[in-house]
């Protein structure tokens, strides 16, 4: 491992020029990791962010023009998980102005939301998906579950979230409005895009690929999870192993593309992020207006609701060019 | 108006000097205002926020220590509102890992919310609370409002807020804990502790007002909205009309001070400050922090999500010393 | 109006001889019925339940044998709704023993649901479906509806229903597994199945029609409302209007045939039944176990579940034969 | 325990003549029994319900009169345990009719709702309680408790209810309008209230026991679990091991007197009743109507929803005299 990430560093500095990518079966253990950052760590790859960190990027803002990268949230959205029997967004009023104003001088109005947590742009804790009973940092189901949740890397542990981020817009790259069904981006999709674009990456990235397919939202017979275009677990690896990204996210549901080829683990890129390396999810973002303006670097920032134990948090990331 | 802004203008300039406070009923004029940013606004002083606001703001920053100025959601939690018939917080598993591990390779958890939309720390939208029928910028219940949520106001077209934020540490002024159950904050309390802290107010400012009740939290039976302290009328009019905040908050359930002692209105500084102001409201802010390390100017983030319709979002924003 | 229920209550004497039915245009008026209960009623036919009439059909039981008409309900079962953005069925642990016994004595467990009041078997209320503003006896939304409900006609003013049913098996008498899909059963088909069976429908019967889609059950891809077989217009209008059946119910989702045929309303049926003759619907009911025995006459038994305002209440109702 | 029910039986038999109490220590034997029915049982004492039980009872009802013997679910309603954390009840309107009925031909209302499944008149089922990590018929949770309940003994294995329901009035028999706080009913306050009625128990009976605290209903504030007068673990262990109870119910909360005198656990009557014996609970039933007419011997129907795994299903009975 040691030599790997010593040679990906290399790679990075070099702008991505090599890579040998591996087999899966290689690049998976398929058992949860110890945290390199000590046996209290339930973040991961988030503890990479410092204060100096955070100052850098803050300082190379160069316009207060702001990138939207949350979707927005409503009744029949498309959801990655309804046919997993999660639930469906809902909103539902519990407080409304009298039809009549005359009746009332207050015209008082409330509402109440229920969903799954990944609803919508959301970011994936650590707590998602773990390996043989383990999450990362070898945390047990039998330790930390509890009925309402984990007690370990639940989105209240996670900090806000302010670094360089970086896209990496695939589609455009490949001049196509979005990557055909299921297709797994490789290794060599990414240094491609990267070169097109003259973009760079470092560690500590916050990486965000563009398959495309926000440009079929909201219709949610084709914005779906079934069968979206994604991350390779080779491309994956050579991120976070290779190019030492903090955050991975894209404008899919999962990340990742699916269907899984491994008939044993329907989520092979989740489980070795999220379980092995310690890297948290960013899915469903809305890239269209970036691609657009063709900014591939910028702040990124995006802050978790601390939802105690949950395996998601529903947020709204934004981005400054930088 | 025009003059009293005027004069607004120069005391802000002036260090808040004097400020002659009107009774109630001047103050509110219990009827829904005109939006001076033009008939299609739907957040009100919102517009205060520019490209440039934003660079300049984000250009101060002196740090990249982060403020966390958002509470922990969970079981239990203190409500402002479920004694009005609105939901409390739930989680609740959906996915869960097999106890015995041996049986699965992957560890899957999954989890669904219920909630108000009012809970722990969040934004009030301006189609919260209306006057007479009509929310901010004349908009009636008759054509805006349906089953699902207002299509005007809501939470989905907020923007991400980044801004100059102050903390008026009013409870750090008078010296206690907390101030005193109902107690209503007045004009000179505020300018008092302005003065005390060296803090100058500027339009477009995140005001936050720290009453101290954060520190019984999350006691839910001593962190209540029913005999909160907070702001007094006069008190909010002068941060909006006089100093031209774009947005208050607080750390309590409602920024005003409860019960209110107009018996019409239970809640006369939220519609003043929605219907006939266009100020956004934030509640249940942790100002804990803020408040030790005295930092009391600061780049204010928080990014609301976009839940088509809501009245409110939960959010966690953040704060960075300038 | 008057003849033709003369009419009705003859052909029912005689055992449904003859109808002439009527075309779907003349068979609606498209406004809500004033009640010939009286101002007051809330629950239309159901008033022709009495002392005696329960009394009667109790005394006539000839068993202990139940009938369980009811289908469960569970995470992934099929639902009539979600694609109008109704919420699906879900339970939820919110108490579940330790894993480790040892660490306590008491091993408690509690859930918590949440659906669509229409999920699995359920009945219909009158509020459900109304006409041009107002629901059956005229009642207008302007009047009774608020943002919890009905304040007319929710299922909390329904009785326990306790009368004498009648399953009319049409899939049997046409030798099917079930009928196709959108098939619309005509008066010729209730009348055939009834001759076959031998059965006489009585004026306050609960008729329950099985189409035989219940077969189907649970596979939500083919148990599903958008092109079930059902009643047609006029088969209802023969039911309700010729034989005087209190309540009419079906083995699928809502009774009637879908799609509609009439563009400007998608359930002709329901409308028809609840605001022009106060006829309660119940669906989703579990017939198989009736029709392989041949239980034609039967105790029907049910009790709604007093929800204040609500469209429908799940409920399992139960049949024993007389 | 053989010769103890033989004594019972017999004591029964005479009309509830002798019965010396045991300390409740003796009562209960903190372990989750087997079921005399047999290692596949889920229901426990149900199984006493046979078809020939059912038509005995059935052939009894003297009338067609109905007591209904659920409340009204609300929402602001009385709940057990929102304290303990479980959710509120909630309805929520998905459908309306537009305000302006000249818009539309259908007037539309639809509704979801959310709620503990204890709320208001429920059945609790043999899940509910276990001890030491086993539930009735010493299932454990590990082999039948899954993230979305358990997959034995949940309110869909439950049969339809019908059955000798039989009312013991002791508010009354003490001339109350509800026995005190925290009172812990006695046999002899059983067999008093009986011989005052002139009532006599028998085996399979759903024994209804009326603490007169209904009278205290919907004010959330007096009718509540906290100090609740109910059965005694002697009372309940005369009832079903004494008199041999099928069901046992009351118009409180719980059954039980709360708080419970022992610090292990807060439920023994729970625990003795559903893991020990495998007696299934109704709680909060609405037994004015039957006090005051004196029914003290009824058919007694209801019908659970049978929802999957579920500790309990709100349901709502009622009784015909017998």
């Amino acid at each position: 491992m040691k030599s790997r990430i010593a040679v990906a560093g290399l790679v990075g500095a070099l702008g991505c020029a090599v890579w040998s990518g591996q087999a899966d079966a290689q690049i998976a253990k398929n058992a949860a990791a110890k945290s390199p950052w000590g046996p209290a760590d339930e973040i991961g790859t988030l503890n990479m962010m410092t204060d100096a960190s955070r100052l850098d990027v803050l300082k190379q803002v160069a316009s207060g023009k702001v990138y939207d990268l949350g979707v927005e949230l409503f009744v029949g959205m498309p959801t990655c998980c309804a046919p997993f029997g999660d639930p469906t967004f809902q909103i539902f009023m519990t407080h409304t102005p009298a039809q009549d104003p005359s009746k009332e001088l207050l015209s008082y109005s409330g509402d109440g939301v229920s969903m799954y947590t990944h609803t919508g742009t959301h970011i994936d804790t650590l707590n998602h998906f773990g390996l043989q009973g383990k999450i990362w940092n070898q945390v047990s189901a039998k330790d930390a579950l509890g009925v309402r949740g984990w007690t370990k890397s639940g989105a209240d542990k996670y900090p806000p979230i302010i670094a360089r981020g970086v896209l990496i817009d695939v589609a455009k790259a490949k001049n196509v409005q979005h990557l055909p069904t299921s297709y797994a981006i490789t290794v060599a999709d990414l240094q491609d895009a990267l070169k097109k674009q003259g973009t760079t990456l470092r560690p500590g990235d916050i990486v965000l690929t563009r398959t495309g397919v926000m440009t079929l939202w909201p219709d949610p017979d084709k914005y779906r999870l079934a069968d979206q275009p994604g991350l390779s677990l080779e491309a994956a690896q050579w991120l976070v192993e290779g190019q030492k990204a903090m955050v991975l996210g894209a404008d899919n549901f999962g990340v990742e593309s699916f269907p899984s080829k491994d008939p044993a683990n329907f989520v092979p890129v989740h489980s070795y992020l999220q379980a092995e390396q310690g890297v948290s999810l960013l899915e469903a973002l809305w890239l269209e207006d970036l691609s657009k303006d063709q900014v591939y670097e910028f702040l990124f920032i995006a802050s978790p609701l601390k939802m105690r134990g949950a395996t998601a948090s529903p947020l709204r990331p934004f981005a400054i060019p930088i």
